[in-house]
């Protein structure tokens, strides 16, 4: 017997309506790639994001055709997002970072029927324009120009073509939650790329859980200024957990640079923010010189990488903005877990606080985590046991875009990292499996050698990988950028080590070099290091 | 195209399980019936949950039967809602406020296989038990206990029941989100209740909405005492959302008196709880009196009746206890509107802050509000124009269980209150659609005439009806149970209106009464007070 509810799909559209009823002028601030800054409201873009739906209909594009974006955060990026999937269309959001002919590979195997991009990326898209196979139509996000327009008359200007389209369409009535929404490709260290399809129920579940307490905890209080890019897993699903609670919204544009961001904070009176550590370095690194202060920023969700423990206490003990220490995929929607402490540890010493705090955190409710053997087998969550990390949940990938080969297993979807997680579900990342160093039967972790040596005062950069050992199978490799100016020796760096980490797991040796290699999304290319170094140990020995 | 993520039913184990499994040391403290505190925790309870579903099914209970509670807040009754729902059957929590017939005709009409039920409510049980249809198994929810098994040959013991069940049982892995998973009967002021047959669905995104800060802000880092009643609405959904974000609970068993409830407020630790205006004023009370202070209490979710602004003042000021002031139905599972400000209020004046206060709050996202005429036509959300208050959304009634008649207009819930939204969606109540006066083809809200004599220094219990009257259709009549020892006199009461009012607005007479009629869940029986008194105008006049 069912239930007796009211039984409506839970669709993308209504976020973005619920926002323009309720919030219709809780401002949306756009910094232009153009500069300048445009002012809209809720109620604004939802009529703008209604609209640029009704063109897309008039220009063909039907249920499910995917139209990408090669954009910054700003507000035009942000009515894609709505008018997009709202319409029942698929939005590409594509990472302009990647290589050219990883963009070609990407856009053709999505079968991309329009492109929508910012003018950064004229150039390049006029490079790329002839390898697109599929692709229509090509809209450059601003209004008219006649200087553009007479140098590539391939050219569309979104202002024109949003005029295309009707006030009163309505958005389709017909839409399945299970229908997909949006596309996203993960920039993996090898291989091509591969789509990650959400549908408008796993990001509507994502999106409420990721605004409660122990996630994102966005209320309509906030200002959100989303650093991470809307390429990027959506900006961790931000615009639409954000809208949904009505918060004001900052769009920093282009210009993620130290100056930029201090003054879009302080003066839009942004109180949370979200981004990589490598913006939040920059950004700190500017505070230190210019002796400013965040005036209003309270809380700011750091993931995509490590977050240092360095970067956590400056944060707070100069600035008092809370650091949330996330940990997601694009697989995962991105969210896997959030680093929040639970009523028990206020009870708890400050360094039983430290020893929770330092790790990934744990997963909210929609989400459940498991460390496994090879074969597949789930191991203890005792806080010691390492295995492959496997997730599942309301908003875990289920296979890639047309893929051939299964991305599951049992049922779970491997992470490709090492973990270990505790009896409280704090996760800790060890390793990728791929890269984590089996020398004689045992596993050393590139991580914690890799931040060990980032420690160093010399040490700019720094890598480990597993190079091969004839004894040993395997031994970590250390690779380090020293900082500029400064000389380094081997037996300097690996002293290091000494009683910060287990004698055999210290590396046998050290490679100085100029630069580490990383990908788009700033990981390091450890294949192509191996590549270069793998048998230097192998040579020597 | 569907999306390619994992597909898996909302359901309500998947919260105890995930509480069991990353929160299961954290306490479930329980006060008993027969006094005593029971300590357990989230691993335990969701082990006893499941053996109890084991007993369950070998009893024979069948996908979608209903067993019914008549039950405090404790810890077995946290047990059954999941072992229940989570076993397939469908939780009928019953309120023992209610009459005897009103009891039995609910537990008739719902067909309820079993009835589990606390100590207090075995004479009320022993009295209706010839009178129950359906039920084949009444269990005491405590341990075996020889006199009361002597006395009452018809009685089992929920810890021997139990034990009947298997501890390697397993949740139904064919169960469909949209089942049902518990029912509520309204307490309608006339006529039969009526039965809410909630889904798993439906409870889960209720759930996930009511944990995010702008609703009921529940953390990890949370201690939760519910003290409104598992057997209303499902104590508001707290045991769902506060679970699925792994909150220490305390339940607080039959004693709410202020001397209790102070008590275990600071012994646990409490920081958020939820309840009704009664139950805050005879705490408050004792407070004043005993000179104690709420030690670690932060915020009170205050529902199912207005909450007097002075209610909210004297927690802030003498408390430090943030009020969050609700509205809701068993219809709306119950969540209507939640008061919170907004990122712009704050740069507006107290005054201005204050206004929006004392409305009834917005919705959150998830559900939507409009008032509308008696065509059913929408009318504008100006914050002035009155009209049919009407729900609809992902947790909002579609139709009454086993009633004839459709419950929604035009795909709305008609709430049966009279009220205005403002731009922002700040809803305020002006009345009960029937208790509305009529006069001269002009509205009169009894609530606002109702507030105002309560402030009355001689008032202790109030209400307006309207009263039948020859040249205006219907007068406005105050109907006022005074203070003990205080002399109240017509034109005095009257006059207190005077300038706080329009003048057509003040009633036209008095009526002194011992009593005020209310329903089992304090509202006023204003078709009693109708009755009586609805033609002394007339008769007057």
């Amino acid at each position: 017997m069912h239930g007796l509810m009211m039984d409506r799909p839970l669709l993308i559209s209504q976020i973005i309506d619920h926002a323009a009823r309720y919030h219709g002028d809780a401002p949306i601030v756009s910094v232009e790639t153009t500069g300048g800054i445009t002012r809209t409201n809720y109620a604004q873009a939802r009529a703008r994001a209604v609209k640029l739906a009704s063109a897309l209909s008039k220009r063909g594009m039907g249920r499910s055709d995917r139209i990408a974006t090669l954009a910054w955060n700003n507000h035009r990026h942000f009515e894609l997002y709505y008018a997009i999937s709202g319409n029942g269309q698929v939005c590409h959001t594509v990472n302009p970072r990647l290589f050219p002919e990883q963009l070609a590979y990407i856009m053709n195997h999505a079968e991309d029927r329009m492109l929508f991009f910012d003018r950064t990326f004229v150039p390049l898209v006029n490079g790329l324009r002839e390898h697109l196979k599929t692709v229509e139509a090509f809209v450059l996000m601003e209004g008219h120009d006649d200087e553009l327009a007479g140098e590539h008359d391939w050219l569309e200007f979104y202002d024109e073509f949003l005029a295309t389209g009707d006030d009163d369409h309505r958005w389709p009535d017909d839409l399945d939650e299970r229908d997909a929404s949006s596309l996203c490709y993960t920039s993996g260290t090898t291989g091509n790329p591969k789509g990650v399809l959400y549908s408008h129920r796993s990001t509507l579940i994502h999106a409420m859980m990721s605004a409660t307490p122990d996630v994102m905890n966005f209320s309509a209080r906030d200002c959100l200024l989303p650093v991470v890019p809307m390429f990027h897993v959506n900006a961790w699903g931000s615009p639409y957990a954000a809208t949904m609670v009505g918060a004001k919204l900052v769009f920093p544009g282009p210009n993620l640079d130290g100056v930029s961001l201090t003054r879009l904070f302080n003066d839009e009176q942004v109180t949370v923010s979200a981004g990589v550590p490598t913006i939040w370095a920059g950004l700190l690194a500017h505070l230190a010189s210019s002796g400013e202060k965040l005036e209003t920023l309270k809380r700011t969700i750091v993931g995509g990488s490590a977050c240092p423990p360095a970067m956590i206490d400056k944060f707070r003990d100069d600035h008092g903005v809370e650091v949330l220490h996330a940990w997601g995929m694009t697989e995962l929607s991105p969210l896997g877990t959030v680093n929040n402490l639970k009523n028990k540890h206020y009870a708890m010493s400050e360094a039983e606080q430290n020893a929770v705090r330092i790790t990934a955190g744990r997963p909210p409710f929609g989400i459940e985590l498991g460390v496994f053997d090879d074969d597949a087998k789930q191991l203890p969550n005792d806080g010691e046991t390492q295995g492959d990390l496997y997730c599942r949940g309301h908003w875990v990938l289920q296979d890639y875009y047309s893929e051939g080969e299964p991305a599951l297993r049992e049922g779970w979807f491997p992470t490709g990292d090492v973990a270990t997680i505790d009896p409280d579900g704090y996760m800790a990342i060890r390793d990728r499996s791929k890269d984590i160093i089996k020398s004689g039967g045992e596993w050393i972790s590139t991580v914690d050698l890799e931040n060990l040596a980032m420690a160093h005062p010399d040490v700019a950069d720094a890598a480990v990988i597993a190079a091969a050992h004839d004894k040993w199978d395997e031994r970590p490799l250390l690779i380090v950028v020293p900082k500029q100016g400064a000389q380094v020796a081997q037996d300097d760096l690996l002293g290091f080590y000494d009683g910060k980490v287990a004698k055999w797991w210290i590396p046998d040796a050290v490679q100085i070099v100029d630069e580490i290699p990383r990908n788009a999304t700033g990981k390091v290319r450890k294949n192509v290091l191996r590549e270069t170094y793998g048998d230097v140990l192998k040579q020597a020995g």
